[in-house]
């Protein structure tokens, strides 16, 4: 398979370091050029960027001088088959579509998560939402297009939502504590935290209220009806450093038994287990059995952080069940997850 | 009024130094006889008390002989007119029967809670039920009897929940976010809980599910019919020193604006208001109007410990109403709660 | 006494606070003026500030209007006797300096700590410091002055230095474990502290090297000649919200046995204690005795905040002594310190 | 290189569980027996241990039988050419005394630790120490030994003294502030590190000032002659999950520039480096140039957890020279010295 070049805006934060560090040694992509804001164009990365991965900076990627985050510039530094885009969502909407005129753009970013004709994509879960990428490059007339990867918070959900889309899903209840990591850096206060939970995450609750969704929904050959059924979700943030962790209640149409529902997780695979993707999990979701599983930092890593970890599935008195999932937020909640869409966009020849 | 001597058992545990530290200039109530193990039977308890309050430890209890916490040593030891229990839970059942076979014991442990003859009392929210009190020691033969307080993390909710009831409450969904002082001392080891979450808290999913139909219940004369309702819970340990979180789904009949619910809890007080109890917050419960209250470190206080404190009231696509509710653990769910309960029934003429 | 009228600067951050909570009821002090950057000018205190103290912020101050920091405007909202400064560091100089023509300044900046006519000052050990307020009057031609109170860190070791000196202080070498509210507000990201220390706070070691020498110096009628002794910081920050612990060795002429050390602690008493200021802590320094103490949680709010904690006195195979101190470094290390030296200089006729 | 059969006593504790995870697909050990206390005996790893290691405990092992620690059960129990022992100091003496008739015995206990002829051994500072155990053997009359691993926080020290001998070392202070790891499993409880540090670990401090003194004493031929220098020790446990980070300050006859001791440093290897053992890391000990590192978090997994990490070094007001040294406690400071040493061992004959 040829390379890929790949270009990263924002590649200073907190996701973009996230993806340097998975990039690394990457089968089939090499990141060629590192964008970031004009204070820091010019310079080379290791002078700019406050590394705060526990694995070191690859040292040739130190030595890349970084380039504004714009086409032009971005085009000029280097060979770019694709674009990751880290960018704050408060200005990533215009800078984004600039890029997608002429390149694949897979964005973090909430900008265009909820527009008609952008893929709002978990690989698992709606690879056929690509379908969405020529009606849009059409629509727009760009040669690029722009696809994006749901809230980290959503995409644990939406992927252990999936298998029990079969029972009949009518109604879904969530509550969140997520981690820290997720508002990025320098994000929360310790004095905010410290014995403390912060029991509200701004715009997070309607995301995942309004994301899932669009994920779970049906292209119907022109665009994705979205998918008949309620969430409430209530969002905290509490003193953990990586993985969010849910605890859902589901209402269902049929009753399916606890064990029909675990064999439902267990055996759940999807295009990326098919195609073997580099970043596919063996299995997108992992079921523990134990009483007090999964927690943040014994389950974050399950599957190099790709795997989403589900337990205590019980029968419950108001809803037809509950259960916890957990994910890791930086790794499947965010660069992995625009890793691992990159790579089904390639496999499908999307790029 | 005459003042009334307590004995405490189990009084150098968390919650027996709870008590210490609360009862210190009561109006009402001197400790008369602390009793513990036999370990630490005819020591002083400045000897035999790890002493883990903030504030010092009152100097004359300090200098007091502890005693075994049998009903013969305690007799000896002083003047009891009531005994506050803070036994754990696989011993406090024998052990509290025997006591009540003479004195009024006020009880935290789960032992008797769900029996039908006893009282499981929040102060404001079902004082009727200590009508229990006279039925159990006709039936019983006893001189004494036995009240309980319910669990830690039930008593917010329900204290929340009662105001409601005239909306037609119908079901509750709650996930609670639980202080580590609520397992005790030692309690959760510090290597599980630093970045961490536990998902599973022994037996307390089912004491909420069951305690609070039991304290929402109607006294008929004879015994307390369980409040028609349908009730889950998941209950999580966090990092957090003092004071539970929880978050509540409720679903009611009629369906009242948000300004009805604040107004209803706003308006809610009991008879230790009425009686203006010593305990007594001025507001049982209390309504913060901020986006992002409350949070444990910083409202766990309110009402010297005794208020809860409710926020984030919103309408929910799945139930009716989602709300925030936080109260303090060891003083409103623990040593609070049975000093303002011994109050009541001081005030009511039990003691 | 007659009242004095106070004005705060820098009264939305996180001293600011501190000085808002701690003035409430002071017997002697009214805030008069709030004062903070451009930004919040003309706004209301409970609009503009994010309040962050455990306790309630006044009901009065919250509907005071904040005004910008100069001189001109402070002095039209209202009647000054005496300016607190809360000020950052970089910008304290010129308006500091601005307020002290016509205004007693005292300050908790750095800016002016080590000029030479401006006292440094903790009350218990160098009051006669203050003489240098009539040479800085005249010599700079100002109805007002600057007094400036030391780094948080500083004044609790300096506290416990005092005693020491009659025993031939040399040689101190100190290890500082910091509390996260001594980097102010929003200060320590969360992502950098969990799970972690950070073993560097910019320009502490060389506050707390130098500050030491001229608090311990002796004021020779004309100026303050520095202590004639070796000291070496390292300082850390760690996990804790407040309380600075520092583990401190000491090499001494004479060698005291541990208890006078104990003694010369234990008795130690300054101008405050003599002079009954309301902020004077009964004992500026407390000794505990057990294996385990001082710690943060627990002994920070001795004498209201203000007291130093003192443990572990023991002797040392390299230097003399070697003990751990412990103090509430935004209470006794900064709004405290501000309060008890405007006392101390009320009671001494300087304001 | 023959493989050999290793045994590991207490193998379901902390540091059990470190000596498990660290063996699989070691080179040149297979794990063959696992034993633990009566309680444990006959069943199977998985049923009795409660595992906390992040990785997933290895199958094969999960099945293995658990035998009772004494010399008879484990030799029924399979092959063994050497044990290694995690058990706790208050029991470890006799039972080590015991297996060592037979076998070679390393261990992580302080039992034996400065006994005249046991080996107190840090590859890379005193291979040479080795050479006690046949004047043990011969003296003792064992056909095994013991051998034995200091202190956790003591070999990260000596590691980062050894270099600084050649500029006359005469005097050392270090302060540490040690993880929650190295109190082991439940060890400290969560209600007393947060928010929080313990400035006491019992036996703590006298261990770092004897054992260093032995691990850079000179063998003679006979016996260790203890180091002649002067060192004191504070402790203090705080709220990290692994890693501890000490302040050293040393006092040096010769006084090295910052960059000849940065030299020494950076290029100190010793015999398992030589010898390229499996466990040795390229670099015992890193230097960080950063202004604030070494930092728990991010720098205790260097080298595999193998390397020490130093920073800061500077000049000192009162001593030589001052730095900051981190190790992994639970990896350099236990299991992974444990697996070292017995390559050393190996590598020279003695196993």
């Amino acid at each position: 398979m040829r390379r890929r070049s790949v270009a990263i805006l924002a590649a200073t934060g907190a996701v973009g370091q996230r993806f340097i560090q998975l990039l690394e040694n990457h089968p089939w992509f090499d990141i060629s050029v590192l964008a970031a804001s004009e204070r820091s164009a010019g310079k080379r990365y290791k002078e700019v960027c406050a590394w705060r991965m526990e694995t070191e900076m690859p040292k040739e990627v130190g030595e890349m001088t970084v380039v504004n985050a714009d086409l032009k510039s971005v085009k000029e530094a280097g060979d770019v088959d694709l674009v990751f885009s880290a960018l704050p969502g408060d200005i990533a909407g215009p800078i984004e579509e600039s890029f997608a005129t002429e390149l694949p753009v897979l964005s973090k970013a909430a900008a265009h998560r909820m527009e008609d004709d952008v893929p709002l994509l978990i690989p698992e879960v709606n690879p056929e939402h690509l379908e969405l990428i020529p009606i849009q490059k059409r629509r727009r007339g760009w040669s690029g297009f722009i696809s994006t990867d749901p809230n980290c918070s959503t995409i644990q959900l939406a992927l252990t939502l999936k298998p029990l889309m079969k029972f009949g899903l009518r109604k879904v209840i969530v509550t969140t504590m997520q981690a820290l990591s997720g508002a990025g850096y320098p994000g929360v206060p310790s004095l905010d935290i410290i014995d403390n939970i912060i029991p509200y995450i701004a715009k997070e609750e309607e995301k995942i209220e309004t994301e899932t969704k669009k994920i779970l929904g049906v292209f119907d050959g022109e665009r994705v009806r979205l998918a008949d059924m309620a969430i409430s979700a209530s969002c905290n943030r509490v003193n953990v450093k990586d993985g969010h962790l849910e605890v859902v209640y589901v209402d269902l149409e049929s009753k399916p038994t606890i064990e029909e529902v675990k064999e439902a997780f267990r055996n759940f695979i999807g295009e990326p287990q098919r195609l073997k993707l580099p970043f596919a999990p063996e299995k997108p979701i992992i079921v523990r059995d134990e009483i007090d599983r999964p927690q943040p930092r014994l389950d974050r890593d399950a599957g190099r952080g790709m795997s989403v970890v589900v337990g205590r599935i019980r029968n419950d008195p108001v809803m037809t069940l509950k259960y916890l999932c957990l994910g890791h937020n930086t790794i499947r909640g965010a660069a992995g997850a625009g890793i691992l869409s990159a790579e089904l966009m390639v496999a499908k020849g999307y790029i």
